[in-house]
């Protein structure tokens, strides 16, 4: 029975590359090596690699889990050398150069000649830890499946409710964050209450549904640009989302959430679903490789790196995507990706005896969708909106889905999706029912 | 924000024809209420029409939740005069005729002028209820998404076993019942490991994955006659499936299962995951239904009708479907469509001063899976196997499918599934590792 599996033909003399986390940054750096001599162990929790720009897709019902989420395994089958665990990493001991986890609640320990962390952002509140209890996050599959059990099951209560207070509070979605993310959700939203829940209901209009984006800072998408930026906030508000840019939120529980304006005004939006689409830090692996080897983090917990994305501390210990600190690079796909093959390919040089190069980004651009057939694009020094933008993000999300199987299926979803009303991921299941028992009944 | 949904212009005084159940009897009623005279409430515990045929092909990878449980309300969002309701069926009061149920927590009382009662059907462990614990069933998309991450999360367990009598116990499936979803899955859980899951692990080689069918009668698909039973008998022992023919369950828990053969000798299949796939009663709402209004029910708990589908003691309800006994017919999706029509349809002719005709089942054959390219199809006098038999499977589903927006996405999955090694839905989440979590650790 043991011992059929091909991974323990591969020589144990080799080199052996272990990498953290299969994200782009992880799945990247394990394509870097795969013509390498070496053996490589890839340890992820979950078993499936996460396309995290459609996550907000999932949430809203235009695609399953599974074609954004393929297992991790199935993309690597193609690489004897590798080696896929599933487990928990609680600590690295960078001196005997030992990654120590929870596999299934045992402990393994693997050892490695280098090693690559690539474990990725998790959401941060600002000091408001309570928020995560009573909001949505957008970061896991299963974030994306509550969020979606939240925004279905909201229309479900809201049509059996009499009280129109009530109604109006099941039928209010306040979106915190005006990166991509938060803006996407935001279109989506309005386009489901416009569109696609159109007719389903007897006792409530979605199209009366209030979309709600707050942000901190005075524009959305930041990071596009000023003329992207207003013409987001020009289409977001043409789709009726009410847009609060230089707001804050200061208070947030079950029914509602306070924001904060510039001018020290507050005011209470009561809402039964609040997602959480701001703020990202490190994930918890950053404090633990800094705590081992005494690497210094910034204050979003990201551990500094060299120019090569390797530690000061101990170079044969990369870095990359999320998780690293390194000048201002934006924390995108595009940065895991190309910093995580850049540390496949620094591990290469060395075993070659040459030095390794520092880690140079290539911005390749950034998209949102923000309806049906519009999206803003920025490209280098190309600024796009409107149907154009929408195509770009149709052919830069096309391409990346190539090294998935499933891009056929997605891309199907989205023909229906775009010409009809396709929602078809509204299934409420056991999740979703166990959310909205009420504390009185029994289990 | 209330009183904007359509429901609220249809005249309250058109006969009120309430439906319970969304299943194949409650949608086909519905379908044949359509261009009536009538108001409609369709009252369902799940916001999903389930495509219950399909269900195997969620439960092991092949096929999203939303692509075999679109939302009824989408379903039926051209229904006017129709009213969805998702609530739980507590009480039905046929002197009052009021439906009383259970609208998330809240009592909900519903007034009808006639009643169509297609609550389904629910698993039957012949006595050991005990069994249902440990072992998944084949009725919900709940039941088929706890079946995937069985699988798929057994697998992982798998390889991280060092165990080899562990390992084997995880890589064994007794699927319990040789109708047409225990064939299918049996066939499908060694697709799974002979082609999908090819080249995936590393420690273990999913081709020893054991498979074992159990039977309670002599043949499989007993239904569908000697020559079809022998022939899928033939093409699942060629695919390496354990079939046990005439062997009952006598004993299961979390490790295996034992089987007493006709001979009366036992035999202990250590399995980790046990599908039960045999077996059906009449679900809740038979006993319900029949204890108030004093109608006989069968010894599955199914209640006993007059030949038009009807109450003897109040004509104006109607039983379909699973629930529904009514001499020999098949307990199949074909009988709860035809009998759900032909409830709407007595209730349209009563409405006109006619006499209700008796139900009479147009057999249009029953079709099982085997394996990629090979079915058994019976249909009429004419049996079918083989390819052929696949073809009249893919024209029949393709056919079914009609009535959903998304037999295009699920076309797509198939032709990739059979082409290729597609299995999409392998996304392990919360849903598994809450399963997977010992009970040491804190939660």
């Amino acid at each position: 029975m043991t011992g059929t599996g091909s991974g323990t033909g591969v020589d144990d003399r080799l080199h052996h590359v272990v990498i953290i986390g299969s994200g782009f940054g992880g799945l990247f750096a394990a394509r870097a090596l795969k013509r390498a001599k070496v053996r490589i162990t890839l340890i992820d929790r979950t078993n499936h690699h996460l396309f995290q720009p459609l996550l907000y897709q999932v949430a809203t019902g235009i695609l399953s889990e599974g074609q954004i989420a393929p297992a991790i395994r199935d993309v690597l089958r193609n690489y004897p050398a590798l080696r896929t665990i599933l487990g928990e990493v609680e600590h690295i001991d960078v001196e005997a150069r030992e990654v120590h986890l929870d596999e299934f609640g045992k402990p393994l320990t693997i050892g490695y000649d280098s090693l690559i962390v690539a474990g990725g952002a998790q959401s941060t509140y600002f000091g408001h830890d309570e928020f995560q209890a009573v909001s949505c996050g957008m970061k896991s599959l299963d974030d994306a499946l509550a969020l979606r059990g939240n925004i279905f099951g909201s229309f479900e209560l809201a049509e059996a409710e009499t009280d129109p207070e009530k109604q109006r509070r099941l039928m209010t979605f306040v979106v915190v964050g005006g990166g991509p993310t938060g803006v996407e959700i935001s279109g989506q939203l309005r386009e489901l209450s416009r569109r696609a829940l159109r007719h389903n209901y007897r006792m409530i209009d979605p199209v009366d549904t209030r979309v709600v984006l707050v942000e901190g800072l005075d524009q959305l998408v930041g990071s596009m640009g000023t003329y992207l930026s207003r013409m987001t906030q020009r289409d977001l508000t043409r789709m009726g989302v009410e847009i609060h840019l230089g707001a804050t939120v200061t208070d947030m529980d079950e029914d509602g959430v306070e924001i904060t304006k510039k001018d020290g005004s507050k005011e209470r939006i009561p809402a039964a679903t609040k997602v959480w689409a701001a703020g990202m830090r490190a994930a918890g692996l950053g404090p633990i490789l800094a705590g081992a080897a005494g690497a210094e983090t910034d204050k979003a917990g990201r551990v500094k790196v060299n120019p090569d994305c390797s530690l000061p501390t101990h170079p044969e210990v990369f870095v990359v995507g999320d998780l690293m600190a390194l000048g201002d690079l934006p924390y995108v796909a595009e940065t895991a990706m190309q910093s995580g093959a850049h540390a496949a390919h620094s591990i290469l040089r060395r075993l070659d005896g040459k030095p390794t190069k520092p880690f140079r980004y290539h911005d390749l651009g950034t998209v949102a969708v923000i309806s049906r057939f519009t999206a803003v694009a920025q490209i280098g020094p190309i600024k796009i909106g409107g149907f154009i933008g929408w195509l770009v993000w149709l052919v830069v999300h096309i391409t990346f889905l190539t090294g998935f199987k499933n891009r056929f299926g997605a891309l199907t979803r989205w023909a229906v999706s775009f010409v009809g009303r396709g929602r078809y991921e509204r299934a409420l299941t056991g999740r979703w029912v166990a959310r909205t028992k009420r504390p009185a009944e029994p289990a």
